[in-house]
Parts: structure tokens; C-alpha cells; sequence
């Protein structure tokens, strides 16, 4: 008999009909007359009860359905008497596919999360963590529906580079030089490197992304960054999702607005499409998470100069919070702690900073007419600070080139990228968003590691 | 006045309608009266004719719209003259975004792919690589969207790993170490690299994918790849995508429905989805595309155990046939030209090749009660040979562990994949498939470094 995912077996109300479930035990309770057996298949968060007449199966096989064991359970979907519950199984048959000894490390309900990340393997099968991953999959299918039904094209750029997009940033080397032989011999020979060259993994997907935007009109792309930074904290991976449109012929309004919309998107479809997941997190984890998700969507982001976020800043000192970091004045670059301050203490709602000196950012961005702001606009969100960096790009050549050479940049390692503004330059603009640190956000979550299945940390590369 | 994108435009019967369209320049041809310009801006293979009366526009703006220029054009919606187009814009206004010296390498038509690969940056901007790359994103959003609607979660498995999916496998090393401080002080001291051991870039998701799929029921990866061989063929890339399913509780039968009907389904996306570009490519690149692709999603699949398929091998080289690599009989390992023989001349449809040798396949594939073939599932196309290699995995502890010691493998490196066999294991089987393949298939082209933005290959990590 073909099997019914528990998600639909709960939503059925076929009572009388025979059904077959296949799943892990959650719990199970034992008594002279009946035995509940709760079974969950990681379709919903929700368990399934099968209910058994234990005088019906073997008495070995029922003790072997422990916590964490896998079983078929076939039989009558009938309407449950329990507690929030609306239909359960009565058991005419019960197979067990796989036994759980009892070393099983998710035995325990209350475990740390810190524990947890020692069984990246298994915490997988917990509550908690079935509510993340069923989450950060529905924020992938809700970005690549966004993105397709608003006329992008999902592009692939490459993840093993010889180019660094920021000019900055702690990289890993890849190659197939064998380092035995290199300590050996006392030479580091790149011709013979696979590449024939020092290579690198990607840091940004960004300066490829505008190669595709400014010939399919606009992209996106979503795949994995890396930094190498030494970072052991709870927002840092060394190994990350990032997703990247690029869009020719908008200006920094319609970036906005672009940025705004999508990410409301996001947010709204979580709310539409993970209720029993959000519900649970918000018992479990965050009991604000639902009501802060709710408020993003509503209200309109506030556009702010960065000039004006600085005032804000240095009234706030003024009238006596104290923040870790100091407010140096313009020209200094917000912490996390900053940001936040604007959109929790002070607005209220997320916040568009915009117009940012360009010291502080990258070569890329478009200057203002002032010479010392230049056209960015990264969103700032609740408990996560900055959650979007976006910009327009400088797509005057010459311009670019003087960037470049300013600061001391190689010219010779951005002739494909000068090419594009060389050759019928365009108008456009982009921005990045850190993966997981929407799904921090949409799950209520505190620390970047539980967030992706496998996290990459310094001196950890398990699984 | 809002930009409106060309493949809009040429839908619209909004004669006598102002308009702005923005783009690239895809031919320029003048005369006294009237200049006509073919423009062009990625959302769709076709162009939208600008109608120019030259007294009305300032003549050096005019001269410098050149092929490959960027401008933006602005009037009335006409209905056409000319043939094949049913709408043009006769201009108002013209603005010179970027102009486009002679020295644009995709200045001529008919320039070869080899030549154009050099220019990576800016194939992008030309007919053929535009319907390639819209197909690639149509065959991600298809791929995202039939899982989806399955059931499956999105599963980000790492990319950064210790270990080594298939026992096998040329793989790229990452690390931090300085290459030149390791030649100099003669020693590799992985304590001090970033994970504190030798790490690798992973060469299949799979086995990690088999942990989601043995907590959450059924996810499916989409991501890069990577294999350090040195093959310099039309076939092979160092860094490519895969989409690697993982589903519990389904056997050998419902494995070969999957994968039939997943691939069904990606190609008849295409065709309901990109009948312009496809229409081109079928004209250009080969004449035979449509057509097969229609075949492929009308006729079923043949089923075939590996050992008919080699006894059909042998019949056809005793009838005569040539084959290139020897048919040496059961337990031979299949070539592409094996496989394509079964596909193209004696079946004439898909083949899905099961029952192989446990010898040639890999550690984790569950073996047939013959003890001599396990239950593998590879689906052969015409023109690529394997698409797909698909298995049921070997659930049972002892035998998988007996496995890995019968090919001398480590089996500490393997303890979190046992642990899933150990602790509640379940029956599950899956399937990878090479994103470029598929995309090889539906294009029609003949060089995977084509149907890839930017291809990683021995001696070239360009852009």
C-alpha cells in the first residue's frame, strides 16, 4: 500500500479509510490496554499518533519501537479523542525498518544547541531544526520565484576565481599542487598548479553577476561565498549562501524599492507558507518572532542619508545611551549595535541607509555629485542590523579606472569588468543578501551555525 | 517615462502607445530618409526595430550608435512594415547610455565558439549565448519547482569537506597556509591551516544529502561541484552544478518514476517555456533539437537490467556494428558510445540501465539479493549518454560497513553516515544529475564550456 506523508495523513479527514505511515518515533507510551506511538516523517512538525492494541503485535517488535526508531505503521485513520489533534492512525500493522539503540544522541528533549552542533548529522531529526530547514527551504523557492516572475535570470558565477571582488577580504586557495612536495622541494610552482595560477574561492559572486546584467538585462545568482576570517562568533561562517542581483538600467529609488519589495516577499511568504514552523519557533525560541515578521511587511522602510543616521547617533550619546562602540562622527562605520539602535530604538521599522561616504565602501559604487557620498543603500533590520548591502554601480569607464588606481588597486585584474562600462555601459545597480542571515531573521534564531545544515567554522569542517 | 523591456513591448498591440525601451544595439543600418535600429535588452532573443527619422536627431548622436552601443529610445508603438516583427518603435528621442568602439570583440557575426570563449565577459551579449543562458535559468526554476511541488526541501550540503563521497575522485585541496611559507620553512602543519586538518573541495553532496533525506523524508541539493581531473574535453568541467535528490521510503521502482518523470518534466518546461530561444537554437545550432526533445517526453522509458543491455552490445558487434572502446562483456564499465547505441539505434528512446555490477559502482548502493549486482538506476539520453545515476542505498549497517572495509576504506572518516544506518535507518534511494548535461541536452550545444558562464578548466580560470 503506497504510503501518505504524515503532512497529509493530518490533514485528511478520510476517517475509515486504510493508510500507511512510514516515519521516526518521536515517543512512545506504553500501557496494559494501548500503546500511543507519536511518528513524525519530517513533512510537518506535527506528529502523527498511532494507536496500537498491543494484545495485536508481537512483543518484541513493539518494545524495539523506541524514540528515534524507523516503522511503517498501517491502518484506520480515524478521528482522535486527544488534545490538539484532529485524526490518528489505529494500527492493524506495524513493520520496524530501523531500530534505535539506546546511545541514540537526540534521545533528550532540552538539549543545548551547542551540543546539538556535535550531531550536525542528527539534530537534523529534532523539532527545532526540521522548523529551520523546512524554513530556509521555502526562502530559497520564495527568492527563486521572486526573481523569475519579476524577469531575472538565475546566473551561475564561478566559484574557484582569480579575482577578488572587494579588493579585501580573507580568501582560501585552491589547488592541486600537493603541499608534501612543496615543503620538500622549497618551491611553490603555480604552472604546474591545475589552473596554472593562484586561485582562490569567491568572496562575492558580485562583479560576474554585472558582466550577466548588463547583457540579459538582469540576474541573480544564489550559491555559496566564502571568507576565511578567523571569526568565532555567532554571525560569522566561514562558508555561506549568498544571493546577488544585478539589474541594468535602475537608479538608486528603484533599487530601493526593488530591495524593499523583495524582501517583504520573503518575509510574507514564511508567514503564508510556514505557519506551524513559525508557530513553533515562536513558543520555543523567540516569543516576538511572529509579531516582528508581521510588522516588517507592514509598515514602509525608512530612507535614511547616512549623513541624517549619524545625527541621530550623536543626539542619542547626547541624550545619554551608551553604546559599546563609539559614535566617532561622519565618516566612522556603523557596528551592528548602531544600526540597530536606529531601527529598534529610534524608527521603529526597518531602515534604508543610503548616500554612505565612500571611504568606507567599496570601489564599485557610484560616486554622488558631492565626491564623497556615493549611491548605496543597505537595509537594516531588526535584532540583525545590516541585512542587504546594495548600490548603484559606477558605470562611467574612467571614472572606475581612477577608483581603481586610487587605491592602489591591480588594473590588470579588472580588464573583463572595465570592459563591460567600455564597451556600451550601461546604468545599474545591485545588492547582496547574506542567506542565513534571513533565515536568522525569519526563524528567530541566535546563532548563524543552526541555520545551515553543515556549518563552516575555524577548525571545524565536520560531515 | 518607465522603461518597458523589449519582450513586452513586442507583445503589446498598444499602437499609437509612448514607450521607452533601453538596450543594446544589435545593428545599425542608415540611410537618407530613415534609420533603422535593431536593439536589444536580454529579456527576449528577439529585437525591437527603432525607427529614426535622421532630421530629427542630433547627427553625431546618431553616428555613434554603433553595434554593441547602449541608448535608450523613446516613442510611439507603431504596428510593423517590415517581416517578422509585428510592432516597432518610431523614435522620438534618443540617449547615448554608452557608445562602443570598433575594437568590440563580438563585433562580427559567425565568430566561433573558441573565439568566443576567450570573451566570456561579453558572449553573454550575443543571440546564442542569450537563449542559452535564459534556458539555463528556465531549467533551474524548473527543477526548483517540480521538487516543490513534490514535497522535497531544499538542502544545502557543504562545499568545503573532509571527506570524500565516493571513495575516489580527483579533488582540490583548500587551505590558508601560505604556499610560500610552507616551501620555505619545509613542513605542512595543518594545525595552524583553518580547519585544523586537510580540507577539500567536495566532489558529490550525496552523502550528506542522504542525512537530510533520513530526517526531513526528501530534499534535493542544487549546487557547485568540483573534480581536479585534468580532461580537456567538450564533456568535462573542473567546477560544475548538480541537483542531487534524496528520498526515504521509496524503492527501486518508485526511484525510476522520479527520475523519469523529473526529467519529463524539466524538458517540457522548456519547450512550454522557451519556444523562442529554443526556435533559434533549432535553427542555428542543431536542426533536430525540437524534435528531440518532443520525443523524449512522449515515448516511456525503456527499463533495462544491465546484463540485456550488454547481451545486446554483443549481438551488435557480432552483427557487424564497430564500436570505438570493446564490448568485453559483463562487468565491463559502459562508454558514452555504448550507452548512446542502446539509446539512439536500438531502442530510439531513453533507457533506464539498472542491475549494474557492484564492482564498477559505488560502496553505498544496496546490492540485489544475487550478491553480485546492486540496484542502481541510470538514465541514458540520446546524444549525452548518462544524464542521470541514480541507486537505492544500501540501508543495512553491517552490510554497508562490510562494504567499506571489503574496498579498504576508512570507516572513521564515514561515522556520521553510519550513524544514520545505526539509528533508525531507513530504506532511501536518489539520484545526481549533471546540471550542464541537462542543459547540453536542451540546448542543443556541443561544448559544456559553453552552456556554463564561466567554465573552470586545466590552465583557465578567466573572469
Amino acid at each position: 500500500m503506497s504510503r501518505t506523508k504524515v503532512v497529509d495523513a493530518l490533514r485528511s479527514t478520510d476517517f475509515g479509510k486504510e493508510m500507511t505511515v512510514k516515519g521516526w518515533v518521536r515517543s512512545h507510551r506504553s500501557s496494559k490496554a494501548v500503546d500511543f506511538i507519536a511518528l513524525n516523517d519530517g513533512s510537518t512538525i506535527k506528529n502523527i499518533q498511532i494507536v496500537v492494541d498491543p494484545s495485536t503485535v508481537d512483543e518484541e517488535l513493539l518494545k524495539s519501537i523506541t524514540t528515534g526508531a524507523c516503522i511503517r505503521a498501517t491502518g484506520k485513520l480515524v478521528e482522535s479523542q486527544g488534545k490538539g489533534q484532529t485524526c490518528e492512525i489505529q494500527a492493524s500493522e506495524l513493520e520496524l525498518y530501523g531500530g534505535c539503540p539506546s546511545d541514540y544522541p537526540m534521545q533528550k528533549k532540552g538539549q543545548s544547541f551547542e551540543y546539538m552542533r556535535q550531531y550536525a548529522h542528527l539534530r537534523l531529526r529534532t523539532n527545532t531544526f526540521g522548523a529551520v530547514f523546512r524554513i530556509r527551504h521555502n526562502m530559497a523557492i520564495a527568492i527563486h520565484k521572486y526573481f523569475h516572475d519579476h524577469g531575472f535570470y538565475y546566473f551561475n558565477t564561478p566559484l574557484i576565481t582569480a579575482s577578488d571582488a572587494e579588493g579585501a577580504g580573507s580568501m582560501f586557495q585552491v589547488t592541486t599542487l600537493d603541499l608534501d612536495r612543496v615543503a620538500k622541494s622549497g618551491k611553490v610552482e603555480y604552472d604546474k598548479d591545475f589552473f596554472g595560477r593562484k586561485t582562490n574561492l569567491t568572496v562575492s559572486g558580485q562583479l560576474e553577476g554585472e558582466l550577466g546584467a548588463t547583457a540579459l538585462g538582469a540576474i541573480y545568482t544564489f550559491g555559496p561565498t566564502f571568507r576565511a576570517e578567523n571569526s568565532n562568533t555567532p554571525r560569522h561562517l566561514a562558508e555561506f549562501w549568498m544571493i546577488e542581483p544585478e539589474v541594468a538600467f535602475i537608479d538608486k529609488d528603484e533599487l530601493m524599492d526593488l530591495e524593499e519589495d523583495f524582501i517583504k516577499y520573503c518575509v510574507k511568504w514564511a508567514l503564508d507558507n510556514c505557519k506551524d514552523d513559525l508557530e513553533f519557533l515562536n513558543k520555543m525560541i523567540d516569543k516576538t518572532l511572529i509579531a516582528t515578521l508581521e510588522s516588517v511587511i507592514k509598515e514602509d522602510f525608512v530612507r535614511l542619508p547616512y549623513t541624517e543616521g549619524i545625527r541621530i547617533l550623536e543626539q542619542a550619546v547626547k541624550d545619554g545611551h551608551k553604546f559599546e562602540f563609539p559614535v566617532t562622527g561622519w565618516g566612522m562605520d556603523l557596528s551592528s549595535e548602531h544600526e540597530r539602535y536606529l531601527v529598534e530604538q529610534h524608527f521603529k521599522r526597518p531602515v534604508i541607509m543610503t548616500d554612505y561616504p565612500s571611504e568606507i565602501k567599496a570601489f564599485y559604487m557610484k560616486k554622488n555629485a558631492d565626491g564623497k557620498t556615493m549611491q548605496g543603500t543597505d537595509v537594516l533590520f531588526p535584532r540583525i542590523g545590516e541585512i542587504i548591502g546594495g548600490s548603484v554601480r559606477e558605470e562611467n569607464y574612467q571614472k572606475l579606472l581612477d577608483e581603481i588606481e586610487a587605491r592602489g588597486m591591480d588594473e590588470n585584474n579588472y580588464k573583463w569588468y572595465l570592459d563591460t562600462r567600455k564597451f556600451g555601459s550601461c546604468p545599474h545597480a545591485g545588492f547582496g543578501l547574506g542567506f542565513e542571515r534571513l533565515i536568522l531573521f525569519v526563524t528567530g534564531m541566535q546563532n548563524i551555525r543552526d541555520v545551515i545544515p553543515f556549518p563552516r567554522t575555524p577548525k571545524n569542517a565536520e560531515f
